[in-house]
């Protein structure tokens, strides 16, 4: 392939890992290889590099690091949140709530739950994504145990009023989780200031290594773990540290705190040009998600007509990667939940487009883009019989 | 602390990572860094890397690379064996058996089964912790829908006759796991040989990273998930992929098959010095385990009238990394409930002593061991309430 530039927008699938990050990894790929469990010098510094994360994780979400559990994914993170909580919450109730579009981590981890006799309420969204904090206050019963609204969407961008619905939320007596994988690292979170019970992360969305992720659980919530083992986060999580993947989501956290408003500054002048560009060159192209409550790096849009796995093939072949929803579903090739939920009709959905931008995201980058979209949005509509039917009924 | 000598003997623990295997790792954290579920270029290389280990770990197993599942740890794959396969099975029966001696994956993964309905048998172990095949078939019922025995021990390294094991547990028609992570990498694991249906295995028991470990489960088999999300790992393990651990992984499995006779080799020689050595100038001091029939670079011991913990912090201090069971359980300070299914009596069972030989392990590090044991031993005997007891009774 002979594109004359390539273009990583796809930080919202996956992030690179800052070289500091690596540099900081290595030693413990290298030198520092012992078990944290272990009681010599070897375990010491491997337990000592997991404690060293495990502050700076905590004190980029301003949480007690004791209180943090570190996991593989995300996923595990939301997993572990939403069937922990559940379970050991049980004898209480076995009414839960989510948004309509919160990953499929926690919105097929609730279906399972209804396999084992729980009830599980989705609140809905309006045209941007976002959730009504009264809705879900409505939707709370005497049986609710267990709220979980994700704090930003990967797919649509925008950032919930979390704050708010959490208020809301403990006012009822209930336990509040936010799947906040997408937000961490990209924009200020603060446990306190959300007002949440438990909050997952994940490293490879702020510049950590993939396999680096968290969970967060406030002190003294009862949890039962996924998993049994050993004696590691506290029984919680159990199985050998990945101690390189441990240190790495602990520096990339730290990184995230130091540069945060620098970053986000980056981003949004350029999103914003993306955005304005987009839709001044692609015609009946539509925002998705929230125009101001939005993640800072964060675009995406509906092109109509054309679907979206085409797009993403013919950007590919110029050497540009975004994505079409979300990573862990895109190969699945079904419109996009959000999208649905949002209202947006299926034939539109599938012309979904996300952009993800990144630190070494130039200008250039943004006016390559902004060239080679639109002729393969062209091309690929020269060939759609939706295309042809709407300009046949003489909408065009 | 300025030991003369630092000598790792916590093989059973962990691994360090082979350099070749960091710098296969390398590029995966640098420039290889899409998500492999994307539709680009970056997501064709990583996808890539995951389907080359995918190979390299079927091969060291002979086994079908498609029904290799990456997890983050042997913990993961094991109870993603027990609770998938039991939970998929639970129409035909609850009723489990596994060894005594298992590790706390496995055994605390079949409590909680138990809590659930679930019926579970413990087989026991002789003194060389060895599983009676025939006692394994007599424990099967007509409503046992699974039987897991680990095919070797970290605490004692013994190896069990896995393969007579499974043609009973087949004859009868009943699914066999078997955890090998103690064993994969370190001697023959061939699924095939074996007869299992399910094994476990983890990449920091044979020199690759930690937070890299799989499952392997025979095709057409049903397992439900621990954890609900996207699709990877054909849905059976959601989350975004570990690449770089996985990359990791699959080279360790490579370079394992490649030089395993000769690796196996260096070891038992030294391994033999070790133990005919410490039997010879440590009185009172008991071979743990299989004299044949254990892992080649496996010793360990019961040092009687002391504890383990005592003697793994004066060995520290000479530099030398050893371990005193299970590095899951070890800091939990409870006898090993391995050595007590073997019949050691409780106060013995707590002076144990487990070492792991590595690839760097020298007879200049074997001496050192040899000439720092005996006066750490005698030093802690002296202080000890069960030695004077002893000696005073003229058993001394």
């Amino acid at each position: 392939m002979a594109a004359e530039r390539r273009v990583y927008l796809d930080n919202t699938a996956t992030t690179a890992v800052l070289p500091e990050v690596v540099d900081t990894v290595l030693p413990y790929l290298r030198e520092v290889y012992g078990n944290p469990q272990s009681w010599h010098l070897w375990g010491d510094g491997a337990r000592e590099a997991v404690e060293t994360a495990r502050e700076q994780v905590g004190k980029l979400i301003n949480a007690n690091p004791e209180e943090i559990i570190f996991t593989a994914s995300g996923t595990e993170a939301n997993n572990l949140a939403i069937k922990g909580l559940a379970q050991a919450q049980a004898s209480k109730g076995r009414h839960i709530v989510i948004s309509a579009i919160e990953h499929f981590s926690v919105l097929h981890a609730t279906r399972t739950l209804e396999k084992a006799g729980y009830e599980v309420t989705l609140v809905p969204v309006d045209k941007y994504a976002l959730v009504d904090p009264d809705e879900v206050a409505r939707n709370i019963r005497k049986d609710t145990i267990l709220v979980s609204v994700m704090h930003a969407n990967g797919e649509v961008g925008t950032i919930q009023p979390i704050a708010d619905i959490a208020r809301k939320v403990k006012e009822a007596g209930v336990l509040f989780h936010t799947d906040a994988v997408a937000s961490t690292g990209n924009i200020p979170v603060d446990v306190e200031a959300l007002g949440v019970d438990a909050l997952s992360l994940a490293g490879s969305q702020f510049y950590g290594p993939k396999g680096s992720a968290a969970l967060w659980v406030r002190k003294g919530l009862r949890l039962i773990p996924l998993m049994d083992g050993g004696v590691q986060e506290g029984g919680r999580r159990p199985g050998t540290e990945d101690v390189p993947g441990i240190v790495g989501l602990g520096k990339a956290a730290e990184l995230a705190a130091r540069d945060m408003a620098s970053r986000a500054g980056q981003f949004t002048k350029l999103r914003d040009k993306l955005i304005d560009g987009l839709l001044d060159k692609v015609s009946h192209a539509i925002l998705t998600g929230h125009q101001v409550q939005r993640l800072p790096h964060h675009a995406s849009f509906c092109i109509e007509f054309i679907e979206g796995e085409a797009m993403l093939m013919l950007l590919s072949s110029q050497g540009i990667a975004v994505s079409s929803g979300s990573a862990c579903t895109s190969r699945a090739l079904k419109a996009s939940h959000v999208l649905i939920a949002m209202g947006l009709p299926h034939e539109i959905a599938q012309g979904s487009l996300v952009f993800g931008l990144g630190l070494d995201t130039s200008q250039g980058d943004i006016d390559y883009v902004l060239e080679k979209l639109p002729p393969i949005v062209d091309r690929l509509r020269q060939m759609s019989p939706l295309y042809a039917k709407f300009v046949k009924e003489g909408r065009g």
